[in-house]
């Protein structure tokens, strides 16, 4: 069967898609993007695919997630390039709605998630997962999907919308997948196609840094010990400016300092190299 | 026919019946209460039985939206009487969850909403507007309802459920129903039942002062001035407390001042009585 995939621009257009989707009883996935796709985005459409009827993919920058002086205007786009991508992969509704559609006029309703949002990027990018967790819900509202999928990447989003998802009643499962890495061990980001070559060789300490830890953590190195340890890779850089090096508790997302066997937690990085900031994570049992 | 109503304690239960529900193709309508039905409620009722094939009435004295002085533990309550005055406006499904259902641990997400909550009762009762948009944001994520039904003795929180659904694309309409008032003008409310003798007499000066008001505006007289002489009315009953007299625009509820034709305009009351806090409006056109 040749792959027919719809693009729709607006919420009334996909509302009658929806309606009838549930009409037949479909399940519905949703795969929540950013666009400037990548084999990161593509997993997340192979995991929606396997499990659910009707698969919709979203485009959508989205500008309540970006601080003032951050990258929302030099986000990388590419829409026609993501559309053969999404097409390729397997989406059935590739939903790109503009601001206007999406923001018709003053948004005056924020959905917040308090204590996961305290640290990491919550702490660095005050605003951000408020940004994140309303427009997660707006598009759950207009999708009204079974099945949402999200990269391990952003752990910290995926703590936030599982909260979330929980707190409300929402009908939805958040499906976590996991991190997506170039053959050289870096996570892959829209994001890397800002940096120079310097940058990106030295951003893979990132991933090495990780690598180590998980052997550390493993052989039952201190926690603290093992992010001086960290720390200490990271600054042997010269392009790497570290934004946080933090072990917490997953998903709760708590301070850590023993160890108690059986307890999940996240070793979490975010590390800027020149204008590009960059995160990475391994989540693993201790 | 016989009028079934099953009673729904569980959200997980909910579930299956909207399920099936949507299944069947039927419209789905919800009241959401507090409980202690009166007549009022009952409208709602009658209302969502006309435009929708199933009918769900929540009963849930939400904690989240009484402040910390608030009359949240003597909230009147009769669960059997309200189970029978619902049978017989015909609900079909009274969703009746517990505290520990609705927030099984501590609640960290927020729906709140701006501007349509800074002033009337926004403003004199803080974060009660946040209870009230998140639990009916989780309602609807429970019920996935096409239409909610609410009064508009609660205009307030009429605009603020009305912005929120617009905002999030949620995929409900929202009905505002007519005040329902005893014979003699008192708008019907459960808290009414706090009322002495002596201050239920006295509180019939909110729906008299507004039939006033009403009259006065018809007659051009500056808002202004029909503030004031609504306050003045009020004040002259020695157990009245004014805690606000308003004139907004509707739905918006901003400042208003000199008259716009054709300008929707609530006036709004809050006045204590005693320990009890009574709140009457009129929306009018001007």
């Amino acid at each position: 069967m040749i792959q027919t995939m719809q693009q729709i621009s607006t919420i009334a257009e996909m509302r009658v898609h929806i309606k009838e989707a549930r009409r037949q009883g479909k399940t519905i996935g949703i795969v929540p993007t950013m666009g400037f796709l990548h084999e990161g985005h593509l997993s997340l459409v192979k995991a929606a695919r396997e499990k659910c009827d009707l698969v919709v993919m979203s485009i959508f920058v989205n500008p309540l997630q970006f601080g003032p002086n951050e990258d929302f205007d030099r986000y990388p786009r590419d829409l026609e390039r993501d559309r053969e991508l999404a097409r390729s992969a397997g989406v059935d509704l590739l939903f790109t709605p503009e601001v206007s559609e999406m923001y018709p006029k003053p948004m005056l309703t924020n959905v917040s998630v308090s204590t996961v949002t305290e640290q990491l990027c919550g702490k660095s990018r005050p605003g951000h997962f408020d940004g994140v967790a309303t427009v997660v819900t707006k598009l759950f509202q207009i999708v009204q999907p079974d099945y949402a999928f999200f990269g391990q990447k952003d752990a910290q989003q995926v703590a936030v919308v599982t909260q979330m998802a929980f707190d409300l009643s929402m009908p939805v499962e958040i499906v976590p997948c996991p991190i997506v890495r170039e053959a050289d061990g870096l996570a892959l980001s829209s994001r890397n196609v800002y940096l120079s070559a310097e940058e990106r060789e030295q951003a893979l300490v990132l991933s090495r840094s990780l690598k180590h830890a998980e052997k550390w953590l493993a052989e039952g190195v201190a926690l603290d010990e093992v992010r001086g340890r960290i720390i200490q890779m990271i600054s042997e850089m010269p392009l790497a400016q570290i934004d946080y090096v933090e072990l917490l508790t997953y998903p709760d997302l708590s301070p850590v300092s023993a160890r108690t066997p059986g307890q999940s937690i996240i070793v979490a990085l975010a590390v800027r190299f020149g204008k590009t900031r960059l995160i990475d994570n391994l989540i693993t049992t201790i």
